[in-house]
């Protein structure tokens, strides 16, 4: 029974506080013989990072990441190589400037989890979160780096797809504009930039803050992947999407939409290919069906709700049961969405991997 | 790593398909002294029973329970008081009629999982989708009765609040009308009654299914359940409602309308009650908050897509790489979002007394 | 965290008391395609069954399995063939004659469980030892016979090597005698027949009861199982031994004798073989090395205490807090070491069974 | 299902190889609120630290342990107290010097884990056993520093009782002399130094190595902890203490000599106390009975192999299947069982810890 560990095959386990030294994660189950490099989880951490753009909260954080344990170099003192041993990460935390958080360290800010993480542990990390800061998510990304290594063929690719009211057009949808350096909001539609960086400076000026929507694709995964009961790839997929910070929904394929929908208009139908196998001519199951990948694409989508800490005074009661009204200052993300989408890659790679090793070794109900 | 166990400390595992012997659970972890009868059980296993009205399977299962361990008699011949051993329930099968599925055993039927269950397996039980099939849903709702009598002063609820196209009006919500005899919906709202039968009529007779949208609401959950990252109350949700057959998708609290919200319209904020203790004024956090229960009624919704047997001729392909058009008949749930209400309600129920004996015991991070 | 389940990937959860209707147990995790029958099964159990001379307890059950679920039945009537979904064995209670019991309801019984285990729950079921009793073995046979059949080319088979003063003659040692009818003692000697009967009739004559050591071996295993620190085959095994009543003691290949030598003498030195495949030239090992097997037979002992419950009156304390002098009667084993034999077969196929499919499936760290 | 892994609400996580840049753990479920100092982890990391007498390698670690998250710092500049989040140890490799192992890469040394180890993964981490090395058990020894702070009251304290065939006289047994300065062995008999350091001289001048047997005892330890079937406490302390590297037997109590016993002798009796508390007349059970602590102390000790690392040549092979005769140069430990008495000790530390959150979490069979 773990509290910081996801996965079975493939775990992750995290650690690390926003305000402490470092954070970090081990991975333990990952085979030998993986190679990758330094450059590889650092790429994933730069997209993630903070302070790249007005759009997300400024704090200056170099991640620059350590692999401390689990590899062999090589030769090109480049690559390193698995050993099927423990990896463990390790990322120094440089701008902590814990005083932002001075003024509220007795008040239990709307929407965050301080109320609730009082309720549970009797005490409370007044320096910023503790464990239910968004910085944990850093070593996510970073597992989630080799986890892309661990299935052959495996692509994983998300993009947000609605801000607040305004939404995409999926039309217009390009995977390779998602990285553009003109593009702050991992959004697949270019037409939309312009659209959501109107919206998002009018709600970052006004101290407000919006949701978004984030939909992650993951191709050339196997099928077979999962199993028809407790063991289910969506199951686990909605599981991984939820432990996101201020994830409250997550569907996959048509998801809600499939509720409105007659089992003609729902189910995907089947030929033979000219490769000669079974291919699937639409894919509304999003790539699982009864809990077990069907060799499509995995396409999954999840909420997340607007950041709580905003600048408009909001109704609370601090420790010693007074009541107070509380303004979150700091520097915070106007829209979290936006930095969500390399972090739900992650997760998704970290499933999938996990379940491909599962399948790998045991077949069982 | 289990395939067929859900929950950590109240931990159930199921067992039997559609076709074999018998179904039931092991309940492992269960505390001691917990009071309850069969009667208990077995009025939660009335409400999910397949038979009961023209708009679910006509398959007719008394679904009668045996506990055969765990418990030691009362006095008065009908209470069991729990010993914190294993509870083992076992439901025999009556009516397994599998010459229903005989012409469709070698072929994939679009929607199903027999494709992916193939991919992974290698082999199908053709007697009626093997582990796949809803009937490993009675052992859940068994378990659920137990799992409602653990934690002191908990009430799990649910409704369907929408058949494909038609929702129910909230402002006509009822909670009693819920379980009335003239209701075969699970739906709160009397005036849907009439609506969902015309729907629901006209969709059988074409031989068509439709989706829903089920919601389950937990009263009575203490404070502070849940742990900020990788064992979050909702990712538990998440996980336990996504592994109900037929579900896309789950959402907490406002979920996926949260997307649209800003800061100020999504954060629920807090006064001092008369009471002396804190009061969340509004409830778009659906009870958790960082992944911590925070007192507040637990709200969860999933939606159920339309059944895929359907009469309708569907493209295919078969075992042995065949094109072929399936039609599925047999008996069947136009709508299996109804009897996924109790279904829910038990897996809201076993997740909560998991993670109230985590919380009992442990607090850790 | 289980209480009642042994096994990763092959797991095996156990239910039912002494006393109750029936026992039985779950195995979650056995990969489909593998054939049994149900004499299998019943052959392990009739191995370990009670009153089958007068060296083991009266009690007469006929221990008769059932299999409930997770097989399709072949052509022929009689063999089963596994489909990867869990597997539910049943055995019912006939024999119970709880009077027995009666009159130490309140008193904790020298050398049981009692005292220890009311610590633990605050109650105790009188009626037997609940989950205490080795009745709860028989599931575990069951399980063993599954196990066995997982591993290709597996044969696992044990011994009493001692008893009490006295020891077999290793020089002596058959195989085939083990299951000889007129060896009551699964003693490998047959000279060791005469001096066991005679040394326990005079104990169980007396009242009194004795220990025994049982050796269990191996052969067929695959090296390459287990992992370097915490998944070691050999840690996995001494926890299965330590899990069966009354054992005190393990230890693998030459165990505590280990301690006594030095390097020369306790390293395996190694020459290539005909095969041109390394062969080792002694297995002072016990087929492990630094936790993970060598290929070599796995073999393991483990020390089995003298049952407790004897005619001598012992010194002890009641449930409510007086001295007390404890006879306890009912129908016991003499020397639990003898039955001990076939369930340290079972526990060490099903540690096996689980390492297998934990290498097939990852090779981690 | 976790290779690196122990416990189950009291998680330890180790990493690093013994050549790596460092190494150490994440502690996963240590309740919040206890105290600690970093003196009080590097206490026992000196106990077990190479390099401290003639008698030990002469590896040179400093060993100092750096904690990375987990805690907040008091304003006494030293206590750090848990605030339940994991708990990041890291101590780095200083003297690593791996080119001692260069001329046996390719060899597979007699009793090591290498031949093993490479039918598991295919390759070796050929600097000085990777995983396999005892250098992993320094981050044992500093999560056992916090495990045993979790209970309260808890004395965790271990001693040498055998070496080779030396052993210690219980009649002189001192727990004070244990960690005397003038005795290199962790003895309780000081008549014994004499004694070893003469043998081991000699074992030591000769290029070999001998064994040695190890008791650890706990006090303090409450009753009721464990559990009936597969949560017994003296199973996880064989699994724990088989994990330890060169174990490979393991006993409770009266262990091995249990077998040898009849029921009169072996079983201990009771009387109620003074205090009104039943009272152990005897402690043959080692504190453990039916799996769950009764009070006593618990006792276990475990056999250590002598390390296989000598200078005389033994016979192998080599990873291209040539027959090879292997000397172990290199800084090695004459008598690896000395430095096993702080790991024990953490491990029995560690196994109480999860226990007792185990048991004051839940109740259950």
């Amino acid at each position: 029974m773990s509290h910081n560990t996801f996965g079975h095959l493939f775990r992750v386990t995290t650690w690390g506080e926003s305000h402490g030294p470092a954070l970090g994660c081990v991975i333990d189950g990952c085979p030998p013989g993986i190679a990758f490099t330094l450059a590889d989880i650092q790429h994933e951490l730069d997209r993630r990072r903070p302070g790249k753009s007005r759009f997300v909260t400024q704090r200056r954080e170099p991640d620059r990441v350590k692999v401390l344990s689990g590899f062999v170099p090589a030769d090109d003192g480049e690559t390193l190589t698995t050993t099927g041993t423990p990896i463990s990460l390790m990322i120094e935390n440089v701008d902590q400037r814990s005083k932002d958080y001075g003024e509220i360290a007795r008040q239990f800010r709307p929407g965050h989890a301080d109320y609730s993480y009082f309720a549970k542990y009797g005490l409370r990390d007044h320096r910023g979160g503790g464990r239910s800061s968004a910085r944990e998510t850093a070593a996510r990304v970073a597992a989630g780096a080799i986890a892309r290594k661990v299935v052959p063929g495996l692509t994983v690719r998300g993009a947000l797809v609605a801000m607040g009211e305004k939404e995409i057009e999926r039309a217009n949808w390009d995977w390779d504009f998602i990285d553009d350096q003109d593009n702050p909001f991992f959004t697949p539609d270019p037409a939309s930039v312009s659209v959501f960086s109107d919206y998002l400076d009018a709600i970052r000026k006004a101290g407000s803050s919006v949701g978004a929507v984030v939909e992650i694709v993951a191709e050339g995964v196997p099928a077979g992947l999962g199993a028809p009961i407790y063991a289910k790839l969506d199951q686990d997929i909605a599981s991984a999407m939820m432990s996101i910070n201020a994830v409250k929904g997550v569907e996959i394929g048509n998801g809600f939409e499939a509720a409105r929908l007659t089992g003609e208009e729902n189910a995907d139908e089947m030929r033979m290919g000219n490769d000669g196998r079974p291919q699937f001519l639409s894919n509304h199951a999003g790539g699982v069906l009864g809990g077990i990948s069907t060799g499509e694409p995995v396409v999954a989508r999840f909420a997340v709700k607007p950041t709580s800490s905003i600048l408009t005074p909001r109704r609370s009661v601090d420790i010693d049961g007074r009541d107070v009204d509380v303004i979150t200052k700091g520097r915070h993300d106007p829209c979290v969405g936006i930095r969500a989408v390399p972090i739900g890659e992650a997760m998704l790679a970290c499933v999938i991997a996990d379940h491909y090793l599962r399948h790998r070794g045991q077949i069982g109900g």
